[in-house]
């Protein structure tokens, strides 16, 4: 397959300096710009199956509380601190409230929706009025299935968040997949060096043989970068039906899927943190959190129709180990990048036009820092 | 048992902002304005049996070496600093000297008093004189066997800063008493937010079920804060002997005590560090010694008097480990409270007016550290 | 042995400021001015025994890749950072190349010499061309088998940095040479108090009761700084054959190693990481690696004549167990010196007329770095 180039980089088209990936500083300005004011994936619905049952996630500091508020679904969220001596209400990243939301230390109690229905011995203090301290409320979102929330207030909707993306991705029918597999990575490097992995196959050939065997590397297009996503897809090769071990699946097609798609492979990435990855015959999805300059956690999910995880014979580990070594190979080469960029001696270096997504995220996180 | 309210708290009373749990330029200055001048507990006389025997704490990154100078059982203070070329003299947290302090280095000598009694091949050096290089004294107190040590040369005595505290206590013969168990916790919280845990019992009912079948959490009586210490009482129920498992006794009430105090357990807090809960039968004393804003190791030991210990059936388990029980229980909530404090979304809460002793604490300090 | 003053000090001849062991603004000074600037031993021309063999060592931050070239043992040194994205060329401390140097990313190829000679997908790229973008390049050094490197272009060579110490060692033939034992140590001491307690013997009877069999303390004599080293000699007891364990030796001196010699060590610092130490029949290296303001690694080589080691009965433990007790001795004082030295008590103290080296030491150290 001959070169194609993709798009037409500007000249100076180069990677950022190093502070971005090392300054404390600028970690903290993108955890308030992308973290604290976007829409951020902390996991599935279905990680909340009854009424009480709730996960909590660490957005910027905070810890979250997000809990499935009825039998119809509703999903509320809250900051996870108590409002009379800012004690931590929960501990474990999952679990189930029996009825009320109650604070271990003086027992403070709120009902699901935050508000403070009980508080101890405060009724000789003057001017308490229990409709003072409801817990503080954070805003919830759901797109198929998908949680998100969002610290601020006053912020675009998640459906102006996702833009074409719920239409997109609407033969995926996510809303009915379920969790097969889960994987957990301490990857030590900055979340921005996972996202631009994950946005180009320039390094495929040299980094993932066993990928390169699946799909040609210089096969499929980006979409230019959207305002709060970015992505592309990239075509499997004759013969080839997923990404598993040996190309092979043993699953059917997500039923709604057209023929088209049944031979692709989409990679998107959700400002700031959620990475998509619909396959002919699952979702991968990648939850980024990041825990310093040079440190972030990946939650990665396999996600497939139930009729299939119902079966007898369901096997997922073709897919699960095939991307599990891939993430690792990924994951080790972003750690070296982010070793080398560290160093004095880097140098910003120039971006091929095959690494076009690259440089718009660059333009895109710059240009939303502001001066830095 | 109703409702009491023990005393008005302002409008307004409210726990303290975050930055007093997390930020490091308040904590050095709580170090070197409580820590470094005033009265610090570093354990019991006893630890330091004969002459020349010694213990070692660190205060405020300085590590003082605390000394059993002569029969008399006097005691002296010195900085773990050589004056040569500053090496640490003591590496342990306990030992005993032969007669002479001798710096592992180069073999510079001082005597008990912490002057210098040689100092090698120095004869040849200008000027010096060995008068010149004594180590550095630390101002040393004793309050019935509990040793003090104060940092600062010139501030009150430790008379003064004990204040009514040594009448009140006389009866206990604290001086008799010995170190039946100890018991070290590494707590992931701020110093201050195990002394306000410490003074209140308004957390008994949900946090200490045990406890509070001993002593009703309404029961007692605070002392208002008298500027070095507060405290306070609980009354133990009809049929309770003492705080244990059971809540009987296996040991003699403290001979000298009256009968008021026999159905009575104290609890003060002597500032910064040294909290003393007097029981009927035994003597309970915590150390704080603070490592950062949001760490502190916790000392706890049980004395009692020499003549149980001396029984063949002593058994010191029923307050051990019921008291290891709820200081498990306390530590634990007091690390919820600093995560929840340390988030973002911590706003400041309001206290009820049981927390009276908790609100004033804050006020002292607030007042004793100033601006900041 | 009658004391004998060694050099007149200075009144007022005290040890340093705390600050020049604890402050990480000082540390970074002292990274930027001695070991960014100056000669810095890496190790031994033998670790690259075959062209395309490298070795890579952090200084300051930067990972540096140092290479044999080719067949003649020129050696080259490059930043181990790819002109692409920055990723980490090399993540081992040692390896061997196979004829170019390929990124592990995206397959950018150097040569040995630095050059870009491939760069894949990028002749779509605007202005780009191979030549603007070779490896950066390190200067590099070797005496007698040691090698060094220097991060500026423009500072004085190795023989100017050198001085007279090709000339003075000459008779122990280093070139020839061969690494027999290597152990490496995690010391938690600053830098410049291991080179400290390189240089001075006083501190022997008290911390080397073995060495001090072998070498009168106060034998021997010291030669003045020399403004990028400084050193003496130790003259061996009567009976005595080396520094070993029982002060005898398995091997032969040297070869061209001339009578006197043959009954003294050697200690010499080359500023700032490189201290050798010459014996009759081996040669003692340690190479220091400052990882924090209080923490060092040091790497220690016993060299020896490859006649000796070919031997079937070579023994060296007799070297290697004296030294490693002996440093494992110093190291403790250093980090009970570190202790001391950070404790706000500590205060500069006055040097003895046999800490000359020391104090010379000091005064070079507070030039060099201006005000801090």
């Amino acid at each position: 397959m001959p070169y194609k180039p993709r798009a037409d980089l500007p000249s100076g088209a180069f990677t950022l300096p190093a502070r971005y990936y090392t300054d404390p500083a600028i970690f903290a300005r993108e955890q308030a710009v992308f973290y604290r004011r976007g829409w951020i994936g902390v996991g599935r619905l279905e990680a909340m199956p009854t009424p009480g049952s709730w996960i909590a996630r660490e957005i910027d500091g905070d810890s979250v509380i997000v809990l499935r508020a009825n039998d119809a679904g509703d999903v509320r969220a809250f900051y996870n601190v108590c409002r009379h001596r800012g004690t931590r209400l929960c501990e474990e990243a999952e679990g189930a409230f029996s009825g009320r939301i109650v604070c271990p230390y003086h027992a403070w109690t709120y009902d699901y929706d935050g508000r403070l229905a009980g508080a101890p011995h405060m009724d000789g203090t003057l001017e308490f009025s229990r409709a003072d301290y409801p817990l503080g409320a954070v805003r919830t979102g759901v797109w198929d299935g998908h949680v998100f929330v969002s610290l601020v207030a006053d912020g675009p909707s998640l459906d102006s968040h996702l833009g074409d993306l719920r239409a997109k991705f609407r033969d995926w029918t996510m809303s009915d997949l379920r969790v097969a597999a889960r994987q957990t990575y301490d990857v030590r490097a900055n979340w921005k060096l996972i996202v631009q992995n994950y946005n180009e196959c320039l390094h495929c050939p040299t980094l993932h043989p066993a990928l390169n065997r699946l799909s040609h590397y210089l096969s499929g297009e980006n979409e230019p970068l959207q305002g709060t996503y970015m992505g592309g897809r990239m075509d499997l090769n004759d013969g080839v039906q997923t990404m598993s071990l040996d190309g092979q699946t043993r699953r059917h097609p997500l039923p709604a899927l057209g023929e088209a798609d049944r031979r692709r492979v989409y990679y998107y990435s959700v400002f700031p943190n959620f990475l998509l990855a619909p396959h002919p015959d699952y979702v991968l999805t990648h939850i980024l959190w990041p825990m310093s300059p040079s440190r972030t956690v990946v939650v990665c999910e396999w996600l497939v129709h139930p009729n299939e995880r119902a079966r007898a014979d369901f096997d997922i580990r073709d897919a699960t180990e095939f991307w599990d070594m891939t993430n690792r190979q990924d994951w080790h080469v972003c750690e070296l990048a982010q070793s080398g960029i560290s160093s004095p001696a880097y140098r910003p270096g120039p971006y091929s036009s095959r690494e076009d997504l690259l440089y718009a995220f660059d333009r895109f996180v710059v240009e939303s820092l502001g001066d830095v």
